[in-house]
């Protein structure tokens, strides 16, 4: 991962996960940095949520403070409390303001958060701040993963290299809706806030809005997006080639991290895109595309590598969506046609359906012949493991 | 099961299941009875539904016949014309019209209709009618149920008995959507068609339409309600005592067979009712059930007897109901609050949750506060065997 010009992370055991893995992380930007973040949309949203989207209604932030192991979720208004308290904490130790600290906490839900052990391993964290820090705090983020999740790219904007580098964690409990479970991406382009604010939301409306593991969304997700300044490429404007170039590469990154959470699925075993064409908006292509990735039936099925294309049609069926005909339905697994003229395609064979199910990756095409809109969801199969797993977490 | 005057059923292996099982059933009702039934939702839906609709819609049907083993789904053109050749075959075999044969299927999807076996066995099947039948048909009509699932009721009318029999299949790919995958009830009260739909409809509402095992709504659902009119209570009134007692039997014989599928949910290891008081309507408080009840995480949870209430707040909150507010929300197990004023009960404690989680029945009850509606779903939990069944069974 290459580092971002202004940006820098500490990593450290703050005793919160028994193991004794690492579990805090502070990231501190350059003055004059600006940041965007998206949150979770779960109604009952975590007191670290509800604390950093009130300061980053106050000012531009300066801190980030992550720790793991407990979500500080579900605890009321000691959530809140203590929540505050870790930023006021970090906030003494570096001489800014409270509200320069944006807060954020992934593990269980319900148990009051260990301010203590918090508390006393700032500093910690704080003298091992380093622009080289992203593969320890990608580390330190983690709870069920099995691999931590990073993304780099570099571009060029009027002759100047660029750099935008992403951090995530997740695994289960994601369904995100507006953000996923903890991403921190930094970037020394110069960019206004709203105009990151803009960017952000669109990458992240493409990416970590278009995967699911569980379709359950989490209290604590959030995605924050912080812009240095320190390139040497000009102010991003709202509109021009630089402003897309920039957010195709952010998008890419915000891709290859939620991709990335996908495939540590808690459980998974096969990648699969689900990809609707020809729907008649973007509603009803993925009204479709998350039945079929919702669906245990399909999701069992590809555990199985079993092409069991009844599930799949079924789901379709059942995906709410007005005016659908069977008739004037495709599904497609990869380039093999399995349902075509209101039935099974006369040219498909068990064999070819196997030949793809047998894959790590699959994609699942259905063509709706509705309109002209094509949206894809990415998502995993639902395996022993995933059972075994949170029957024996406590989430 | 009692028998109901002027109903009979006769079962038989046609071998469309390679087990030898029994996977036959026609039903046969006496002259002048009525027939209601509601059909799945799912827009592609199965051939013999198709069939089944357009002949209810033409006239009083005579026979009822079942096959397992084969679902008739997803089968194109050729599936409706083998739902008609088999519906106008046990026509011949009776001297009847071929409207007047209803058709059912259950089993594999995609797969061709096995017709020559339907066909040949017909007479065997026929052979056996007996008001006695239900027992040996409850176990006919199943595909990976482990049990076969009946309710049966007395009730008096003005003096006169009027029996109520039902019998039902379902395991997995079971969300009922205005019925559930098959299930025929009988009585021999006399009920005109109108007040006999409304009957069923409403039942079927409180009843099918409140349970779900994963969420996947079938090709095939479909209830059944037979009027033979054989008693001598006096003809069923739209208002009144006896309709209020006849619908309030019909809806408990509904709600024994809906609760038997769940109980024998595919791997289910505990029933679980999720109530929802005090919602501002019936879809609010569905909502918030059902997102409970299709949670993959409160599954697992529940399959380990785990009280991990953090979970369930998750699933509230992301249910996507306005106005809510955590402060507001009470959550419990059985008697037990676990959650109050925004955060965990202060008298909980583990202890009493994990006490309601050892059970094999349990209630997940939310209190939304928001006004005064109520409703329950009934579900199961989510086990490796769930997963088992459905990576080895092709449904």
């Amino acid at each position: 991962m290459h580092p971002v010009i202004g940006f820098r992370l500490g990593t450290t055991s703050a005793g919160i996960k028994t193991t004794g893995r690492p579990d805090l992380v502070v990231m501190a930007m350059a003055a004059g940095s600006t940041t965007a973040a998206v949150f979770t949309q779960n109604a009952f949203c975590a007191a670290p949520v509800i604390v950093a989207r009130e300061h980053l209604g106050q000012q531009q932030p300066a801190y980030l403070l992550v720790n793991t192991g407990n979500a500080n979720a579900g605890t009321g208004k000691a959530g809140v409390r203590d929540a505050r308290q870790c930023c006021a904490a970090l906030a003494d130790y570096c001489g800014c303001s409270v509200q320069s600290v944006l807060p954020f906490s992934t593990g269980v839900i319900g148990e009051p958060l260990p301010l203590e052990k918090i508390l006393s391993s700032l500093p910690f964290a704080l003298e091992k701040l380093d622009e080289h820090g992203w593969e320890a705090a990608a580390t330190g983020i983690l709870t069920t993963d099995t691999v931590p999740k990073g993304a780099s790219k570099k571009i060029h904007l009027d002759g100047h290299t660029v750099t935008i580098t992403g951090i995530a964690k997740g695994s289960g409990m994601i369904r995100p809706d507006m953000a996923t479970m903890l991403a921190f991406i930094a970037t020394d382009a110069a960019i206004e806030y709203d105009v990151l604010h803009e960017c952000l939301r669109a990458a992240v409306e493409r990416s970590f809005n278009r995967i699911t593991v569980d379709g359950d969304t989490s209290t604590n997700d959030a995605c924050v997006l912080v812009a240095t300044g320190k390139s040497l490429a000009p102010v991003l404007e709202r509109d021009g080639v630089n402003h897309e170039l920039f957010c195709a590469a952010l998008t890419d990154v915000c891709t290859q991290l939620a991709q990335a959470i996908v495939k540590d699925g808690e459980g998974a075993t096969r990648f699969v895109t689900v990809a609707v064409d020809n729907g008649r908006n973007t509603r009803e292509c993925l009204d479709v595309a998350y039945t079929i990735a919702h669906s245990p039936l399909v999701k069992t099925a590809l555990f199985a590598g079993d092409p069991n294309w009844g599930r799949i049609l079924a789901a379709v069926g059942r995906s709410g969506i007005t005016g659908l005909d069977l008739d004037n339905v495709q599904i497609y697994l990869d380039d093999v046609c399995i349902v075509r003229d209101g039935g099974r395609a006369p040219e498909y064979s068990e064999a070819a359906g196997q030949q793809v199910m047998d894959k790590q990756e699959i994609t699942i095409r259905v063509v709706l012949n509705q309109g002209v809109c094509t949206e894809s969801v990415w998502t995993c199969d639902l395996s022993y493991d995933y059972v075994k797993i949170n029957a024996e977490y406590r989430s």
